[in-house]
């Protein structure tokens, strides 16, 4: 029997880190991925950082436990307030998306100036803003707290989703940002807006989603967990899939096939004990 | 030294549950109050029965640590989907939010017909149409998951909000429910929506505000707790409040003062294990 490939585990407090496993799944086709989702306690995007990073620490060592050979925190509130805490309790390389959402800006932007758009946990930590500054870049961030709430009701192209963008959008490109050329999607859940949110932001604006982002900084990672000895076939084969969830496995089933667009199956249900 | 006043112990996910508090405050000025928010892991009203029913239970355990002498499960998801095992698990009177709803739309409805807005996880578990049901009541369920978010955000009297709220409310009002003539508010962060919600609703319907109906049925029950011996004085004296988060206690201040109408003050971090 040929060696299993690596593991990739991804995290993420409930069903937005989908998006990020989907654009692995296209630019790392050649693992296996368990996704942790902690569904029990999710939204994170409200909490302290206290209660994030423990939270946080706890699914990486789970996804150690499952045999994860790297671990992609494909959530941008885990990421903002306890990359630091993670990657020192982890015994694995730790991709987090903050950076390379960061990395994409700094290369799409022309005048430097660049707004990102996050719940609220991830803004008021300002780990976008300072990943920007130490790249020469001029940010500003912006809370959207209804985002996520209209994303998992459906409305992704509802005329309220799109006056709500509006409103947000017209805080965040005002008072010295009108012209800023670059929007970095700051929540894993934003994927789903694209469509509707490249029509609210100003025409000249390009729009980073970090999960394709991270996806990029994970495949350059990846190729050094590969085996030598994997064969050519083993690593052509389907990519394949495990899931876990803290709460209703049935749940992350229906909700979890908008966001990675595949049906879900093989979900687990995990009782994390604090 | 005159004996202490009964303590009260008041549970909720989050913030919403100062709405019932608010209304003991009025109904039941003789007691003591202890408030536990399961800050740390709201809302609780999108996960399912086993999730809430373990939280609930935990903090319940808490609240008679620190000597209440009764519950009130100021949460309707909770009261929803765990009552039960609350009740099981408890060694003091339990009162919850939907049974004293039920009640005042029976009193309040001419011809039987009820609609009841809340959380997908309270609509799902059906405990309003079953309670209503008992009293001989026809009821439509109708699940507002964007309501709680907007509250959150302070879209109290937002175009947005209402232009949600009619939408929410066109679809419980329809199919064999236009003329239902009670609307009860089975989320306890709807009371802060309630002069928005009197605008939308149709004009001759009645709105139960479960919360109050909640503060009166804790009422009938308190009198039984107070000791002959407290005397007329210290019954007399303003309630003492005292407040418990699992999460960030400055944002409890912050954001509590919104549901209580009162500032907070003495809030406590309590770092429930499972």
């Amino acid at each position: 029997m040929s060696p299993r490939r690596p593991i990739i585990g991804v995290f993420d407090s409930g069903f937005g880190g989908l998006t990020v496993l989907k654009a692995l799944l296209e630019l790392v086709p050649d693992a296996e991925y368990a996704y942790f989702g902690d569904t029990a306690r999710l939204p994170y995007g409200s909490k302290s950082v206290e209660t994030v990073a423990r939270y946080a620490v706890e699914a990486s060592h789970f996804l150690e436990s499952q045999g994860a050979k790297m671990l992609v925190i494909a959530c941008n509130t885990a990421t903002a307030l306890a990359l630091d805490r993670i990657c020192a309790a982890a015994h694995v390389p730790v991709v987090g998306v903050v950076n390379p959402g960061a990395e994409a800006a700094s290369s799409a932007t022309r005048n430097r100036k660049v707004v990102v758009i996050g719940t609220e946990a991830t803004v008021s930590s300002h780990a976008y803003r300072k990943a920007l500054e130490e790249r020469g870049l001029q940010a500003r961030e912006k809370a959207c707290p209804l985002l996520v709430p209209l994303v998992e009701e459906g409305w992704v192209e509802h005329s309220v989703t799109e006056q709500v963008a509006r409103i947000y959008l017209g805080e965040a490109f005002a008072d010295g940002f009108h012209d800023a050329d670059t929007m970095v999607l700051g929540c894993t859940h934003y994927p789903l807006l694209k469509p509707l949110l490249r029509r609210v932001a100003p025409d000249h604006v390009s729009i980073v989603d970090s999960a394709e982002s991270t996806a990029r900084a994970v495949s350059a990672h990846f190729q050094e967990l590969l085996p030598d000895s994997n064969s050519v076939e083993e690593r052509r084969s389907a990519p394949r899939l495990k899931f876990f969830a803290t709460d209703s496995t049935e749940k992350f089933r229906r909700l979890g096939q908008r966001f990675l667009g595949l049906p879900i199956e093989n979900v687990e249900h995990v009782d994390l004990k604090e």
